[in-house]
């Protein structure tokens, strides 16, 4: 009658999800302000005012032209504007032909996954921690996922065990810098390292291996930490981005896949992620946003908020004792687990409803993710339970 | 290096986009108005004020909540509100968890396909003339389109060679009507015979064959014609919608699908489709379009535009001598070529800048579309060229 597959994706809430959720219902029970939920990685910072002057400025122009369909690529002039800024910034000469407006990341990388698939036996690499959706993206490109297990000293990248991961069959490894969830950035020397590997493998198995660099986080980062331009280092890269983080526009689904000149053949792989675009129902992505986006060009997202958060856990959680991976972007922390057991912890930490999601998922066993993307005042009124909890497992 | 089925689908243009690119450019050359471009199904009308108070008004609201991620199915409010509305319209008890927000109703089709799907025997029937892009889904889908032929006396459907068609292997037939391309209605007693062998193959497969009610151009009708709610009809109904044609909102990307409560397994059906919009990369349809869409329920497409077209595009063509397949409802209509090889009349008008777009495309030789969605001046122009064309054919 229907696909079962399908039907246990769809019936399958994932476990992030499912935690947000009971948080959702516990607060109904006991008050919002006695649950403290670090579960959802949802911006919690209004879009720029930017943003709602470049909406209301496009509402006074012809409704036709703004609403109507752009090319499946995008508005040109809203590419050229992307493009611009990204030459701009990286000194690599983008232009509005390698720019490819999509509905956020998500379809941007499965996309760039499905145009890249040789056959089912076509091995895409995963550096844990990764972003769970990841699996899924496998699962739905029919493709398969390889995973090279975290560097848990410095979450940076455990290059011997990525070398031994790469066979013939590889056709692009998955970066997403800064980390989800790590909030980690991979240095100019890892992404080096990285390369050489690559390089090598490439020109061993006679094909390229591409970088496929999820970075919707890109533009947040703290204390300075420089976010290194990968195609820049690496030709084969492919980049995803969305608006979601940077602009606080999750909702909206506006995002882009660039394909720089500097890649093998750059306007034919174009190509295939157009083609692959298409069987993924992408007609265009949503017309006023892909001119809000190219309107908002340059606009900063305000970090404040996420940088005291950050601030306020990191100190009070090494205070006590936990052991805290410093992010250095995204809005995410991980911690290991005190007692070894990341499924177990989370558990104890629900009872004091404190919502931290466990590793595992993430391909990275024995630490918990929070989500820094939540009230100052949330983070502070938490901390007793961090407390509580560690001294539990001593 | 990369997938050569994903690389022809992103290189090859359509028929119709090739044309509608022929007539841009030819437009640079001799001037805008004199090119009749009859290709394109772009909206010429505006998206109704209503659209354009809905955001402002959103705009005062909170921005977190307007562009943060909604549930992937949709914002609760906002699907309560499409349901309630499609409730009172038909009568049948559809509530907030039947309706699930989409990117259009191109990945809805898609979707639903992909959930019905079996294996890649399975098949979905398309009735011609159909949506050209429908055959790109098959593909998508790695799933066998079967094609019942066009009914050319009145559109209308052939219902013997529907039955004959119909396999064990069959899991869907998508209906487009108002259709594209004819612009033709499917009367009740038509739906009801269709109804009648789906039920009777159903019972003799022991599976349910579900329409697939691909229905943006539900509310575009002329004359008063009847669009009647087809799950009323025959239950196995799931239905695609967007507003890209009733609210002239095409490049915003905001439908829905609904599987309406009488659907067998109702429930689980709507869940493997959720799964395939995973697979599709669907995260949630645009945000603040899911709102404008529920605040706009009851706005009514401002149909003058489309219809002074059709009647003077009707009436004079049909005074040159044309057939013309007159349309009730969606901005086409057919004409049947008067040489018999829509192909080569094509390319005759092509010549007078005069772009209306084979049948072949369509699954309906020695047809052709034209789109009415077009300035009536436009119309009023190009009619010499009409008749210079048939005069040329006698």
């Amino acid at each position: 009658m229907y696909d079962i597959e399908m039907y246990r994706l769809g019936a399958t809430r994932t476990g992030i999800r499912e935690l947000f959720e009971y948080g959702v219902r516990q607060a109904a029970k006991i008050g919002k302000e006695n649950v403290y939920d670090y579960s959802i990685g949802n911006p919690s910072v209004p879009a720029p005012e930017g943003v709602k002057e470049a909406i209301k400025e496009l509402l006074e122009g012809d409704p036709v032209a703004l609403h109507g369909y752009s090319p499946a690529s995008g508005d040109g002039a809203a590419k050229a504007a992307i493009a611009e800024d990204l030459a701009k910034r990286t000194g690599d000469p983008i232009k509005a032909e390698n720019i490819y407006f999509t509905c956020g990341a998500a379809p941007a990388v499965l996309g760039t996954i499905r145009a890249l698939r040789q056959d089912e036996n076509t091995e895409i690499i995963l550096l844990a921690p990764f972003f769970p959706e990841y699996t899924m993206y496998m699962q739905a490109c029919n493709v398969k996922g390889v995973i090279v297990p975290p560097d848990t000293e410095n979450f940076q990248l455990d290059l011997a065990a990525l070398e031994q991961r790469i066979s013939p069959r590889t056709q692009g490894i998955i970066v997403n810098s800064p980390n989800n969830p790590s909030g980690v950035v991979l240095s100019r020397g890892t992404l080096e390292a990285m390369a050489e590997i690559l390089r090598k493998k490439s020109a061993e198995y006679g094909h390229p291996i591409f970088i496929i660099s999820d970075e919707p986080y890109r533009e947040l980062v703290y204390d300075g930490a420089e976010v290194p331009y990968i195609p820049a280092i690496y030709n084969n890269t492919i980049i995803c981005y969305s608006w979601s983080k940077s602009l606080s526009l999750p909702g909206e689904r506006i995002g882009y896949f660039c394909v720089p000149p500097c890649v093998d053949d750059s306007e034919n792989v174009y190509k295939a992620i157009q083609g692959a675009m298409r069987v993924l129902g992408h007609v265009c992505a949503p017309t006023m946003m892909q001119k809000v986006a190219a309107k908002c060009v340059g606009i900063k997202p305000d970090l404040t908020v996420y940088e005291q958060n950050r601030k306020t856990l990191y100190e009070a959680l090494t205070s006590y004792g936990y052991r805290c991976i410093k992010p250095q972007g995204a809005f995410y922390m991980l911690i290991q687990s005190p007692n070894g057991d990341d499924n177990e912890f989370s558990e104890m930490a629900k009872l004091k409803n404190l919502l931290i999601v466990p590793g595992t998922g993430f391909g990275c066993p024995g630490f918990l993710r929070l989500s820094t993307c939540v009230d100052l005042a949330m983070v502070q009124r938490s901390l007793p339970a961090f407390k509580a909890l560690i001294e539990e497992c001593k």
